[in-house]
């Protein structure tokens, strides 16, 4: 059973990414597999000090501009992190990847800021990639009450914008996954660590023959 | 006579840009028209920002990371400054624009660092402008030999590359120019500031009816 070489996690947050990402990692490695596990930002130097920058609330920008930053540290980390990676003949899985740019520069939050269209992020962000996608894209995916509610006391900048921000976000989600790139499934994230771990091994190793199951 | 609305000007170091585009700018303001000169990087605090990360040689980058954050900082110089000044009615002259970043980041320096390719810059800058384009760029043209020996004392950084970088710029100019999106059109820069400044007047009003000449 070989997993697909470059696979990506996405979701809101609260729906588990972190824990199931680890959950594959550890199974792919007991199986012999060389795996690595990425995010963005924050994996290179470049990309740290723009996440500064975003992070920066005294420093207004334009959306656009805001979404060139991001996409600009996602390129840093494929270059100099993912790609080698993947020649070094190691499996990637990465903590979000184009897909979440997309959805949440796209989603207009409260404040009714003028968001920047899907298909121009698109565009930018295959650029800023270098064409590159991930085999598989799995989407975790949860009711935001209860997404909410896991998140417990992690309620940072963007879920302060509220539940209803999410919801549009969630379903933003579900519409851009067919842009993807490569396959793409959408994984329940309700129930248990064990029943949600169960779901994404088997979304991963998905009409390939196993020799364990 | 009424001048383009946005009129850039670009070419090498050296050209007399600067020069040129206060000559024009006094012109059209002695015509009673009411002018903007715009520069980028520097005009937004976000744009200095990462100018100041561009130009700090420790932080490596990839290319196309480098291209990108050139393209963010020109974005919110035209979301921040050019567009609302087009909008206001003022006629705007910017020292540089996208051509610039198109040649600049596909120029192979002497190091032999792989660059991006024209096409994916001008595809990246489209996305950054948001569709925008000079309605005229005018493009001072002069032999690097002539260019360099204007410049006197002041070779920084990029003039300290050598003559041969600056002659495959020249000649990325010329080639790039016709994709700029509006008219374009190659000025002779030889001779002196009031010499060129006819040519560029010429240029400015070229095919309209002048009550003055």
């Amino acid at each position: 059973m070989t997993p697909p070489r470059f696979i990506s996690f996405d979701g809101i947050d609260g729906v588990g990414k972190s824990t199931q990402i680890e959950r594959l990692a550890e199974y792919l490695r007991d199986q012999g597999t060389d795996v690595l596990v990425v995010r963005d930002p924050g994996t290179t130097e470049i990309g740290s000090k723009l996440r500064e920058i975003l992070l920066d609330g005294s420093m207004s920008m334009h959306r656009r501009t805001e979404a060139m930053l991001f996409m600009a540290s996602r390129c840093e980390m494929i270059e100099t992190v993912l790609r080698p990676a993947l020649a070094a003949g190691k499996t990637v899985i990465s903590d979000r990847f184009l897909l979440a740019n997309v959805v949440y520069q796209s989603t207009n939050d409260t404040q009714g800021v003028p968001q920047v269209a899907p298909e121009i992020l698109w565009k930018m962000g295959h650029l800023a990639c270098g064409g590159l996608h991930p085999d598989l894209t799995l989407l975790l995916d949860l009711p935001v009450d209860q997404a909410y509610g896991r998140l417990g006391q992690k309620v940072d900048r963007m879920e302060a914008r509220g539940r209803d921000y999410l919801d549009r976000v969630r379903h933003a989600f579900l519409q851009q996954l067919p842009a993807t790139g490569g396959r793409s499934v959408v994984v329940s994230a309700a129930g248990s660590v064990e029943e949600v771990a169960e779901r994404v091994t088997q979304a991963v190793f998905a009409g390939q023959t196993s020799s364990q199951s």
